[in-house]
């Protein structure tokens, strides 16, 4: 268990520094307060007085998305829901979610016989047995990536596309591109369709031709290059935009395969910045989805829900990483 | 200046009552405590120690919206803000913005100079002077039906136009309504644009023609109607839905002027729910957006941008309120 100390020492400060950041003391900066209650919540340190006003938790639910690891996807996901939520008092507690867990109990059961006021959810698709007990669930809850209508307990939070991709497509136009492929996600998935939307958008936006020949869709994982990369370069595409990373370090792969280099002669865009982007070869230039305040905006989301504001869809906002993976056309 | 008596009389419960809810004592119920806590706003209360532990203040500003009577649209929208920065001790100051006054003193200035921690702002347009502090301040700032791209210390709150829209044309389209035409908000309006955005997305959902014909623009007043109902009605449409409820009653005036009635021969759906909307004759099927639910999201947006989480675009979900201005085709 971590103390005081632990947190004083991670951050070169005095135990008393810490000690006033825990307890709201007015005499330290705001970005120290901020700094030592996120630090707290990252080395697992509780407060016995903020145990005691515990009344009620909320949990964050994953299914499909690995968390356990600090460079799993959704391990800072946890680690902003939580640090958001330290500040106002809740407990949180982590559940893996699977279909049998599912269909054993009802979404609203399973939240009442476990004291959850509420939760945020990731990695939900359309097949999961809940969903339909959301459609009129009127515990509030949060939805990562994914979005039901009319149902005011119900909220989404994600990161906006259309400014991702335009963040994206906007880069490669200033080095030159215009033959811009995108590789995108499976045509049934929520958020690859609005990637695709957008990548459609933004290259109207700069007066460019979503050929529909550029575009195609699958599973958002490596193996997903294969059957795409030789198309688009015997089209003569000079880059290649990526639903997510995984994808991108496939392209990367494949068009080495045929003889090109990237970014010598083709430049590769990812999506997410996952934690291995950085160690890729090249390191990928990619859109990220910052996960530590995906999981903050969940929280902030589910605090309005349960105080009763019925908010619905709520983006945050991407930003591009610049790495080696695009060059001039 | 209200006392706890007050509350207590408006909501007849005891004045211990209000003493437990005002200081979150745990033996009284989560609703009784959320409707003491808005009574205390809706009255003017303010609690000594509550007033001690202040530190800062956030603002809500306006232009073009009046707020000052009950009945005005801004009203309400700054009580949900207020009921909502209550319970978590933010003093509120409500703020008239004029060109003259946003040329005088630049956004970052002007919110430094008055200690402002940050603002949700209702009203401006895209020729307001701060509308290019606002690409690059750093103080967290809500736009309520308004966004611009790409600056995290931003967010947007509106109203979900596609929901909206969705739940009016569904609802004609349940009356046997097809040609339904479209008297939008000028086509320069981030807003209007949406909404018309929304009505072609939904006709087609329901399969019916968005015939161009049948869409006009025009400012969002009484007086729009004017020059497009008589050309709609010579299309032969049977539903006319309005980008507000001000043209709406415009409408419903001049069907009656060419002899048609409302909803005898043709229905009429407004949007917003202005208070006036209930008492038009015949009162007005609008899309109600909550004002007080508004106020309140705009103040959690904020909360969450004063903790550094860059949510940028946020929606609240409409309802249909059925009246009767609308009937079977």
């Amino acid at each position: 268990m971590a103390t005081i100390k632990d947190i004083a020492a991670k951050l070169n400060v005095s135990t008393s520094t810490v000690s006033k950041g825990l307890n709201n003391a007015p005499d330290i900066s705001e970005s120290m307060r901020q700094q030592i209650l996120d630090t707290a919540v990252e080395l697992g340190y509780t407060k016995k007085n903020y145990s005691k006003k515990l009344k009620k938790k909320i949990g964050i639910f994953f299914e499909n998305i690995d968390y356990y690891l600090d460079d799993d996807f959704g391990y800072d996901i946890i680690l902003g829901f939580k640090q958001a939520a330290f500040r106002e008092n809740w407990e949180v507690e982590v559940v893996p979610l699977s279909h049998g867990l599912q269909k054993k109990r009802s979404y609203d059961t399973f939240m009442m016989k476990y004291n959850f006021a509420g939760a945020m959810i990731c990695g939900f698709a359309l097949d999961d047995p809940w969903m339909q007990d959301l459609e009129t669930t009127r515990v509030p809850t949060v939805l990562f990536d994914n979005y039901l209508s009319e149902n005011p307990h119900l909220g989404s939070v994600g990161t906006d596309s259309f400014e991702g991709i335009e963040l994206a497509i906007r880069h490669l136009v200033s080095l030159g591109h215009e033959k811009i492929a995108y590789l995108a996600g499976p045509e049934d998935s929520y958020i690859a369709q609005h990637r695709t939307d957008a990548y459609k958008k933004s290259m109207r936006m700069h007066h460019l031709f979503a050929d529909p020949e550029l575009i195609a869709h699958d599973r958002f994982v490596y193996e997903s290059a294969k059957p795409y990369t030789k198309r688009f370069l015997a089209r003569g595409v000079t880059a290649i935009l990526c639903g997510n990373d995984l994808m991108a370090m496939g392209v990367i792969d494949e068009c080495r395969q045929f003889g090109y280099s990237v970014p010598g002669d083709i430049s590769v865009i990812g999506y997410d910045d996952v934690p291995a982007s950085e160690k890729n070869d090249p390191a990928l230039t990619t859109v990220r989805q910052d996960r530590i305040m995906i999981g903050k905006s969940g929280y902030y989301i589910l605090h309005a829900l349960i105080n009763g504001v019925p908010l619905s869809r709520n983006l945050i906002r991407p930003t591009l990483i610049v790495r080696s993976s695009t060059a001039e056309a």
